[in-house]
């Protein structure tokens, strides 16, 4: 569907209110399951396929072992929970006619080694994460407060990490 | 360092091993922060920084309002999930005596997007993950199991996701 004039942050909402449409007559349609297949490639490397994407590559810093060709698991993390918000940003802007000039997220966690290194016991993973926020735009104060409870009450990435989620792993048994 | 016989699974455990003994004498440096920082570039697209590596871009499928040019930060999740158990399997297996001929890893979870598209209140994330391993090597059936148990007591983004971790999200406020 063409349009005279660029649709507000460049989003497609028509497509955001066709999908909320189709569920709200078919509710089944909101239960989605997401994917990816992880290939170990030798040492602390490993590739990550999702969908018809390209293999992204994942590593660790050399203190860690690895040999710093890429991003390594735990910073990862951080940017799938960067990238999510700005979707929430992006999508709640623009139907709340909010033009965004420009928008950075920075994310940092704090991780205790000891429990991967299996120094100690106890959590392995992050304490916190902190996030902060710059957003550019026209909008009132309020508007974009408004935008920002909206996006952090709705984000996919943060809900999962803010709640403890089942995680089921098991080895692949051979049939024979 | 050079050796006669290459590293079991090419691991570089004498970093792994430095690294421990390192913490051992001084504590405080098990405490680490990782950080990402992410660009908004258009629409339902962004881009993750991380140190020095270059940009990997986000995009969501034309179904949710993307431009589908790259995975969506959900399923950037399980890619990490999986990444962070490639390398638990890698260091563990080694320190272990274990070769590993092939890993894959494949995740999946659910979510309801109701929550995101604001067609209902609660969990807009994942309400489960599930993970399949499948590791090819000759050692019996106990090491394997021993090896297992070790990778998912001790995963960074695995205690990350089955714990509630405290995210704060805050909104830069200009000085002036």
């Amino acid at each position: 569907m063409s349009t005279a004039t660029p649709a507000l942050n460049n989003v497609n909402l028509s497509a955001v209110a066709a999908l909320a449409a189709h569920i709200q007559k078919s509710p089944e349609v909101a239960n989605t399951t997401w994917k990816a297949d992880v290939q170990w490639t030798g040492a602390f490397t490993s590739e990550v396929r999702v969908r018809h994407f390209a293999p992204i590559k994942s590593d660790e810093p050399l203190t860690l072992g690895g040999t710093d060709t890429a991003p390594n698991p735990v910073e990862q993390l951080l940017g799938a929970l960067g990238n999510c918000l700005a979707v929430g940003y992006a999508a709640n802007a623009s139907s709340a006619g909010i033009g965004i000039r420009s928008l950075h997220i920075a994310i940092e966690g704090n991780i205790d080694l000891r429990t991967f290194l299996g120094l100690a016991q106890g959590n392995a993973g992050y304490e916190a994460i902190k996030v902060t926020v710059k957003l550019e735009t026209d909008a009132s104060h309020d508007k974009v407060e408004a935008l920002h409870r909206t996006v952090v009450g709705t984000s996919p990435v943060g809900h999962t990490l803010e709640r403890a989620v089942p995680v089921t792993i098991e080895l692949w048994k051979p049939a024979n």
